[in-house]
């Protein structure tokens, strides 16, 4: 089924990702290593004993929508009031409102763990956390007062209302419109579509997060605010009053993530629903993004999680199954196709994209925490920058991974991967979503490069590179024959990097927006490519005080995913140096014509 | 939906990939340009009207089993019996027995668009010209005058019977069993899986072609025979008689190609299942093989069909669709998506993939056809060792280019690419299993690495070397701008081919079989990129006669081509001569214990 790799993860934090460093901290005082083994170990149990054997039941089940409310697949219930009284929807919120006020690498470690489990169950949670940082940062007194605490125990669950038909990443577009009340709430009208966990059976009450245009708000996005819309109206002393009007319209039928129920939603049919404003209008946005930034690492860590999944699943296959004979293999009867080179190489490279992702997540994770708790500017700046840079290719590099281990998971099974009963099947499905939303991979890439690559002048980027190049340098000077070619390789796939990051750098730098979007996605590649070979190898550097078997496996994975690869980083480099003429001559609405 | 590409097929076959030789050659005297022209117009018509509105139809409704009898979906049987009765199943066939007797490269042409329609449409008849061709190489004339002209006419269909729980890729394991019986025939029994068409309501019969063991045949595949064993038995007059033994004991749910029934066949579970051998006993391997070769192919186009139904999809969506606004737009609102550079380049992806896989299962087919029109041994020989060549790479190739366009495809559509109701998803869906079956594509490799490299010496592999090289030759002779960067990247994707190639040919000369399995993956997606590229530009550099636009757009996707994906190469290259000792080494039973 799922085992959850805890020793794995505990050591990808403290020894690769630097959650020794918070530890360290005052802030962080209560943070010895018998709490974060004790999350972990317990975190990886819920995981692998309560929302694991429910990833298939609600593949098969959906989410169907029954008499204008979803219902969810069998189990789903019982495993979600488990996990809320285990206390782990409110591990990162603030213990004022009822939180743990955990950093959010261990956070991030456990909703791994929780999407290896079942990304569909792990999704809902993760937009009630989101929920739950907006109203923190800019909701008034009154309105945490009366929803804070019920969204961190997760008694009540959140969404987040952005996309409608004609606005998914252009948020310009928007239309929902916004009145205001006598009462100083406000009513709110429209219809959002992909509204993740928009209904659900598995609490008393759903507290919307919508976006929405006052009358007099200025066009694009500066005239758009966020609202707080409950399903339910909530009495001043906490009760249950009577339904707002918002309903559920459909619910989408969906490659995957069948358990996790993608709304309609529809606002104000009967004459506007019952919101108060979140922040100050026409501020909307700015609000959201608080929502946007943590979702997109915690999208990254989707991909992260189905790759495990899938890595585990497609091992256990590979060991079991039997055909041919492999070279060298002088045992009886058929070889475990896990002995065939060709299953090794794919093995190994569902095995290093898994723990790249992990530490690239978990490394954002860190820059988040570590711009919480120094106490000056300079290092908050520059962690704040950091946060930056990572949060895109964390959120990329790992979905785009998350569907290539389960790619590979479905080949390694052959035949029976194409089976849905099998399961190969549905970590692809489930993990093909993660790519798109919370911001398309393109947009995260055009992120990267636009909004990321100026940070500090540019002289951020190269900052980091330089940590890059430390990495490296250690590993040749480690002299340890095992590295095999890992360390020229990790040289040649920063200097492509570094070559890459020149030539974006100018072309900003001379306005030719066009030359550095047409390189975007190959530049954000290279850049995850590039840091998670170094992180690999780091793992094996730091890995002295295992038992020797684990250095040697770090080892390993970290040379062959420096010779197969970071390999890539080559041909990205020449495509970014020398694409953008021909991308940008092409006419694509000529040839549709 | 889907428009056929008549013209850019008929421009690949004639310019590229050599159509004209044939058209040339005395045994194709029919095979004028018209001729030509009205079977892809034709072929493309019913493709597109007839075929292509089934598809999703298919997918939601599936195959399932009613009673004991599989049922397909609504309009099935109509699109087929118009199939049929348009003469198409017979396109290759003998005209002895009611074919056509035309070129492979015309029915992979027609294939394509058929696949394009529906893949889980196209794929039923592909098996039956398989038993077709089967016969006809190896069937006693009583059978083929019982069987072959029905077959040939598409009146019965037919399947091909290999796989068994434990025998998927190693034939080895085979049990399935056979008896003789006193009159000359045999009683087969057993029970196969993944039979494609192994039961429906398309034809009032099925011929199966099925792989089992005598009693006393050797073990291995030199025991293993081929029997025909009809769903019906067939009375001397050619009626049909009583029911044989052999039921269709479920049906598979599938992943994706819903409309194709994947079906779990029973042999004899009432005494026997009444048979008879096709060719000779304990031959039945090489049997099939003829088979096998050809269906590799046909399975190659099918990632070629689907990857042109889902860039038309795909470019539709781009144009139509509008968020945001392009650099240098300076039209009124949003620009279509088409415009953004990113998206261009996942459009020219998408086209530039497509159009290669469509050149080198061209080539493929030309090299068929070329071996059976030449008349001098030395000349057959050549085009029996490029067909065997390209066979494994026009399969895998087209077959992975087959899933990455179709995942581009659902990427472009953002959010509603998630959704099945968009159909973007269905076609990666359905590309998935193209890359497993008919050999996994790690098994192409394999094929292509240990059987394919050494043909006559060595030689071969070199001489197609020297070809494509004397294209790069004549696009650096061309000396036309528009090329940009092709001809130094082309130059540099075959030396990679080159080096690579040196490589395996000493590691298979000095019996390192380790090593060449390790990266033979990686060896046959060189050899495809450096092919797709030379034929890309041979396009470009032979399309001098056409409108000008035409020979402008084929330079650019060459150029494109060869400025982004070609320089995989250099990574893949890398990692075939590093990689080795560190697959070789890892250990994935140890991990799973």
């Amino acid at each position: 089924m799922y085992r959850a790799p805890v020793e794995e993860i505990a050591f990808t934090l403290k020894r690769v990702c630097g959650l020794e460093d918070l530890q360290d901290n005052p802030h962080h005082a209560e943070l010895g290593d018998d709490l974060v083994d004790a999350i972990l170990n317990e975190a990886g149990r819920f995981a692998s004993e309560e929302i694991a054997p429910l990833n298939s039941v609600a593949d098969k089940h959906g989410t169907p929508l029954v008499d204008g409310n979803v219902s969810t697949p069998p189990g789903w219930r019982e495993a979600y009031h488990a996990w809320i009284e285990g206390g782990w929807n409110g591990l990162t919120a603030a213990p004022e409102h009822g939180g743990q006020g955990l950093p959010q690498m261990l956070s991030a470690a456990a909703m791994e763990m929780w999407n290896s489990g079942s990304m569909a169950f792990a999704i809902g949670p993760t937009l009630t956390i989101g929920a739950v940082e907006a109203m923190e940062k800019h909701a008034s007194d009154e309105l945490k007062a009366k929803y804070l605490e019920k969204l961190v125990s997760g008694e009540w669950m959140g969404t987040m209302n952005l996309t409608e038909p004609q606005a998914g990443s252009d948020l310009n577009a928007l239309k929902a419109k916004a009145e205001r009340a006598d009462d100083g709430s406000y009513r709110v009208f429209g219809q959002k579509i992909f509204i993740t966990y928009g209904d659900h059976d598995l609490t008393e009450n759903i507290i919307h997060m919508v976006l929405a245009r006052l009358p007099d708000a200025p066009a694009g996005t500066r005239g758009i605010s966020l609202f707080l819309v409950p399903k339910f109206l909530v009495n001043d002393d906490g009760s249950l009053g009577e339904r707002n009007d918002v309903k559920v319209a459909g619910v989408e039928h969906k490659m995957g993530i069948h358990g996790s129920p993608t709304c309609t939603m529809v606002y104000g049919d009967e004459g506007g629903a019952r919101a108060w404003l979140i922040g100050e209008e026409n501020r909307g946005l700015a609000c959201m993004f608080t929502m946007m930034n943590n979702a997109r690492l915690a999208v990254g860590i989707q991909g992260l999680g189905v790759a495990e999944r899938a890595y585990q699943h497609a091992l256990g296959y590979a060991v079991d199954r039997r055909q041919g004979k492999a070279p060298g293999d002088n045992s009886e009867g058929m070889s475990p196709i896990a002995r065939h080179p060709d299953i090794k190489r794919m093995l190994l490279g569902m095995k290093s994209r898994t723990q790249v992702a992990r530490a690239v997540c978990y490394a954002c994770a860190h820059a988040i925490d570590m711009s919480n708790v120094v106490d000056n500017e300079v290092e908050q700046a520059f962690w704040n920058d950091r946060a930056s840079l990572l949060t895109p290719i964390a959120k990329a590099l790992s979905t785009d991974f998350g569907v290539e281990v389960a790619s590979l998971g479905v080949q390694i099974h052959g035949g029976m991967g194409f089976i849905e009963e099998t399961g190969a099947a549905q970590h692809l499905r489930d993990a093909r979503i993660a790519p798109i939303y919370e911001g398309t991979n393109g947009i995260q890439s055009i992120d990267l490069v636009l909004r990321k690559l100026p940070l500090a002048g540019g002289e951020h980027i190269k900052g980091f590179i330089d940590e890059l190049n430390g990495i490296a340098s250690e590993v040749a000077a480690s002299n340890r024959p095992e590295f095999g070619a890992a360390s020229e390789r990790l040289v040649a796939g920063i200097k492509d990097l570094e070559e890459a990051t020149d030539y974006m750098l100018a072309a900003l730098s001379e306005g030719r927006v066009a030359d550095a979007l047409s390189g975007a996605t190959p530049y954000l590649r290279i850049a995850g490519l590039a840091l998670g070979g170094a992180l690999l190898c780091k793992g094996a550097l730091r890995s002295s005080e295992e038992p020797a078997a684990r250095m040697a496996e770090r080892t390993l994975l970290a040379r062959s995913y420096c010779e197969t690869l970071l390999g890539e980083t080559a041909g990205l480099r020449s495509d970014i140096l020398l694409s953008a003429e021909a991308i940008t001559a092409f006419d694509a609405e000529a040839l549709a014509s």
